[in-house]
């Protein structure tokens, strides 16, 4: 893949369940298509907010949250994954995504972002525990400490605001999306398409 | 298709743009599939009131109509259909519904649904509009008068009510939506996985 191949943008929340159905095949599919994946984390929580939802919407209308956790155990399920929903959720998911930044410019969001989704929903394992994250980092070869206080820093917090402030103008109401040249796919449901839209367009 | 062979409902409102992928493609697909399709035609709007919203979710939530209008366009031009949203969105399908339950009884609600759809979604014509009803029921070699007044009959009214408040107990919450022996799929999406459910299971 070159600098000037194909190329998708990979939005997602780490509180978001159909995100971890992506973020789990989303790097083989994307290699076998020659596309490269711009991993892009934000955060819904502002994005609903503006919506006037204050929670996930799984939460907000129960039938569609009850729905969802039978849709992902089958979909899980058929794809070899576990699918466990936490005892508390929606997540926070704001440390996690900080870490990932710093990931971003370091060349480790993708296995930090396939290692904290399985933590998450195929364990059951509370991400904004900084203890589920130390042991995150450290499964990378990495050291906490000091990637912590880079996450906390306020220009890398606000860079997450601007990620997030960037999602909205685009238009992303939901997770995960896809973007290619302006083109909008919502969904784990649409992945397949944005690839195909990626490589031909 | 016996008697006893796998079924599959389709739930359905006729004001719905996902439903309208679904009534296209789900009669060829079952046949292939040896499941016979049981149309359930009913109304979403006092499922959404209880939910909280007095409109459809594509207006209340800009972001997602406009991106659920790309949607579509990008899955029709795929698939081959034409697809048109509108003038007046969600168009009021009452009814259409309620003819559809004659149909229902005397075997020509799919190509009736079909061809609703196709105004609706392809020709972008008002389905609340008798003269569009009329014409319709004329192409399938049926009178419409004597249709409408059934349609209008206290006991096909209370149906209908009875159908949608059937919907709702069995937890739907969305259209298209397909259920065979309690397990509920949403979304023209899920049309393969719910077949391959209601043959195999």
């Amino acid at each position: 893949m070159s600098a000037t191949g194909p190329r998708l943008e990979f939005w997602y929340d780490f509180a978001s369940t159909y995100s971890y159905l992506s973020a789990m095949r989303i790097e083989a599919q994307a290699t076998a298509a020659g596309v490269a994946i711009d991993w892009k984390p934000f955060l819904l929580g502002p994005i609903f907010k503006a919506q006037g939802w204050d929670n996930s919407p799984f939460k907000i209308y129960p039938a569609k949250g009850r729905y969802m956790v039978r849709d992902l155990q089958r979909l899980a399920s058929e794809r070899g994954l576990r699918f466990t929903l936490p005892a508390n959720f929606p997540q926070n998911s704001l440390l996690a995504a900080r870490l990932a930044l710093i990931g971003s410019d370091e060349g480790w969001i993708a296995p930090f972002t396939r290692a904290v989704y399985a933590a998450e929903f195929a364990d059951g394992a509370d991400i904004a525990d900084r203890s589920t994250l130390w042991s995150i980092v450290n499964s990378l070869g990495l050291d906490f400490e000091p990637l912590l206080s880079r996450a906390e820093d306020a220009g890398n917090k606000q860079r997450l605001k601007g990620q997030t402030a960037q999602a909205q103008a685009l238009g992303i109401f939901g997770a995960p999306s896809f973007l290619c040249r302006g083109e909008l796919f919502w969904g784990d449901d649409r992945l397949d398409q944005a690839l195909a839209f990626a490589r031909h367009n």
